[in-house]
């Protein structure tokens, strides 16, 4: 299982590609930033994300897209570039038939470091052991990033439960309502 | 001057294609709105307002695209899909370089009606009478994208002398410090 994990963002939009199972070690395949000029146009920063996750998926070929959900709660300043990343992410992946999952932070801080209410050095370094990597990826974005796929790779088995059961629900109600 | 007016939404996006100049009467070239299931994945909605907008854009060719400026303050339950859709639109007239405006709803409103605080109805009544229109576009959103772009041929003229003195002011302090 691939997952790109996408941390949204303007200014940083961290990218982190993860392959694994759940129960297994996980190997990471790839880390980054995809950036954007502050004092650039909206529109033009859009087109330079949708490039460089274009890019990212051209060269990792994942199977999920993981992106973080975002919230209007907190953050207002800044929240209203994230979710305008975060569309431009779901878009590449949607347009080529990528499932796309959104995780909230703080699903992704439990599902690495147990805690939800984790800072971010306990994430960075839960993701440095968890993929065996010499040092803590940087920026930050790059290795929230990698959180995300790890927590897809992760829940994944339990989404797919919850799924199943779903349906199996419905289509019981379905075969007593007839 | 053609501007494609979005009023972003992720179940209903309205869209309108107004010609003119500042200052003479203006003609309604096109309006509709592009639907989104409200049941489907976020992904899937996207890629499908993608596909309307490019439709649009495709067959009306505008040389200008207003867009709808979100902000995080209100509605907080809709907010994040509007700058998600708003993000599309954006991206969809970026990406064929097509300059792209915000204005806010009361610099919308103001422009149509006098009043920054106008409701619905009176801007659709002005939409209506400014387009010489039989009746007002429904729904409100349809008459809100049509707003926008009467707002945009509007607000034109002073927007680029505002540029021009920006950009007169900036050669004038380059000339000095020479």
């Amino acid at each position: 299982m691939r997952v790109l994990g996408v941390d949204p963002g303007l200014t940083r939009c961290g990218v982190g590609v993860v392959e694994g199972v759940a129960g297994r070690p996980l190997t990471m395949i790839g880390v980054g930033v995809v950036r954007t000029p502050a004092d650039a146009e909206l529109g033009h920063r859009l087109v330079a994300i949708e490039r460089g996750i274009e890019e990212w998926l051209d060269e990792h070929r994942p199977e999920f897209v993981a992106v973080e959900r975002v919230f209007s709660q907190h953050n207002v300043r800044t929240v209203m570039g994230t979710a305008q990343a975060s569309a431009v992410a779901m878009l590449c992946a949607a347009r080529r038939g990528i499932p796309v999952a959104l995780h909230t932070p703080s699903e992704v801080k439990a599902a690495v470091t147990g805690s939800g209410r984790a800072d971010k050095a306990q994430v960075g370094a839960m993701v440095t052991r968890l993929l065996r990597l010499a040092e803590p990826p940087r920026p930050a974005d790059a290795a929230d990033a990698l959180a995300l796929a790890i927590c897809h790779i992760w829940r994944a088995p339990a989404h797919n439960r919850l799924q199943q059961a779903v349906a199996q629900h419905a289509s019981a109600l379905k075969g007593r309502t007839r």
